[in-house]
């Protein structure tokens, strides 16, 4: 791959390394990407069924708004399209990070009823980009998760159109998909969902 | 032993100290094998007593079909039957794997008379070798633990002329068996069924 | 920085680093100083913003009893009045360390009508200065957390004022502020209490 | 220190940063010896006070039947008497290491009306010294904790006279004492009751 794709083959491995480590990437599930041009549109993306620990720079593609694959070989992921409706509706993301973990995964079943995991009042919300105040509500919205690509895009279009302010979005029974302007952004913020769900699964367990 | 089996036991060394790490195989419980040939049918397996997180090359025993010791010292494992058990009844299986968890134990615990865990509706289960659906339905088989092993290797036997399409069985109040055609597959196995074991143990609490 | 912070800046750092790997300080929350001189006040504060575990040189601040910047780049963190306050309340302190964690944030949540999470009768109570037995009781004074930092620095000074033989105080939904005479104290305070705070929210769930 | 005694701190400072590095020794909370001779007794035990995970050569002491200090500098810590009425009622001991758990402490709560905590039917059982069959039953006695030491050694001898098979003790929100022949047999051990007090904590829960 070219120079800027390299590195972003990189960062995304670093992401993959530290995530498995915590261990919010077991298995094979999710996947990361990030964005190397807006127009025409192209992407740099896990392909399917690699482990997220030990990615090397054969386990991903480089793909365009089709999810035509420009470079790299493998067969896309599952969640191809999610990724690139999230690129498509929010002009400032750069970078999609997943991660998959029991806390997350629990709490979004407790709140499925109400279609969205609420987050208020605590000092590790400020690590979102643009709240400034632990008083924020921040809504995360919950999808049923499904094997039709693109009904299941459908449907986060109409999320990412109703929820303008959101930094994630959780797929049901799956994980938690985050974006950012940065590889380092996208990260924090995972960092500061995941350390909420794990707060709030204690608390109204 | 030969090149072979010396990469064999290279691949069990490195899985035993990834699980430990983990914390998937505390104390000296459980033991790992690989498929050496088919026919006659020959394993390389984890020597009986010791710690899976510092296993060495003389840690390790060939075996044949009649658990007869081929190459190396020690005692065989108690686990060696059931071991022998899967190979003969999966012909495709070429690593089995353990694991041993706290959340393994109380979800089997739970699911006891049911006679097995069932999980169903979780991304995770596309890690699992065949598996293209979230929706899938996943049988792991509890089996009741014995000092007996000649009387529990029938008992697996039967639960594995049963249970065709199952990935892994759990022996109660001990731990998971996973198995897989390569070691790199049997690990990603065990990642996701202790994953889900995890969820499952969280939200059936 | 000259030579005195500079050695300051490391040990934090390394705190960071540390805290970070246990998963205390996740996500960007909290910060981090050390007492340069008393006499004018001098402090080496994290400034805001910045992962706890990846500090480095450039992240820190040195700044007056005023909050003014004397050396370094960045915006003061928004718990600097809280330090402050601190260490002109407390003339042993020399460091004062930050944790977030579940297990204290969701104990503080179950004790905040009390004003206070009461431990007793822990061995490890004794990790902490001063303390020489077990029967010993500990009082961490919960404070309600806002963004009014002077109003906020007010409520701790009375805290302070009051609560004498403390070694530490929890900003609700937030976390834990400890000190001690040294970087190693002020760990070895936020080790203690992390610890316990995990046994009480198991013990009283 | 002599040959032999530097060999011991050697094995218990890599034995503390193991159970450091995984939770069961946090603070500075319990202490851990070898024998270095049995006539007369002479013991090798970390000096009160220090962090298990970061010993070194000067954390350690050489001391008597009588509890004087042969070598070293440093208090004796608090958990000394212990050690040493365990080493002359356990003939074959060698070893004893010391776990602090959140898992541990409140099993030990739950169970302190029966004066033990009993494990029975696990698999993992079989990690203690001379148990063959997960269907052995394993009672760990719990003590009250005490500052008199003297007191609560006399508690402790009849407890090892009254429980002639045990492997290990626990003193009341305090932790884990366990022995062995070997330092690596007394940190199996504890491997094995930390992985059982998991199980147990979230059985009975």
């Amino acid at each position: 791959m070219a120079e800027l794709s390299r590195s972003a083959t990189e960062q995304l491995t670093e992401a993959g390394r530290i995530f498995y480590e915590r261990g919010w990437a077991r298995g094979a599930s999710g996947n990361f990407s990030v964005l190397l041009a807006r127009k025409p549109l192209r992407l740099c993306i896990t392909a399917a069924g690699n482990e997220k620990g030990t990615l090397d720079e054969t386990n991903f593609l480089e793909i365009d708004d089709d999810a035509e694959i420009l470079q790299g070989f493998g067969r896309p992921s599952d969640g191809t399209l999610l990724h690139l409706t999230i690129y498509r509706l929010r002009p400032r993301a750069r970078c999609i990070l997943y991660s998959q973990t029991a806390a997350g995964i629990v709490l979004a079943e407790k709140n499925f009823v109400d279609g969205a995991i609420t987050l208020q009042g605590f000092e590790a919300l400020k690590g979102l980009s643009g709240v400034k105040s632990h008083e924020h509500k921040e809504r995360v919205p919950i999808v049923e998760n499904s094997q039709d690509q693109i009904a299941r895009s459908h449907v986060i279009e109409n999320v990412l159109l109703e929820s303008k302010s959101i930094h994630a979005l959780f797929v049901r029974r799956h994980g938690l998909f985050a974006w950012g302007e940065t590889v380092e952004e996208a990260r924090r913020h995972v960092e500061a969902f995941e350390f909420l769900f794990e707060v709030a699964s204690r608390t109204t367990a």
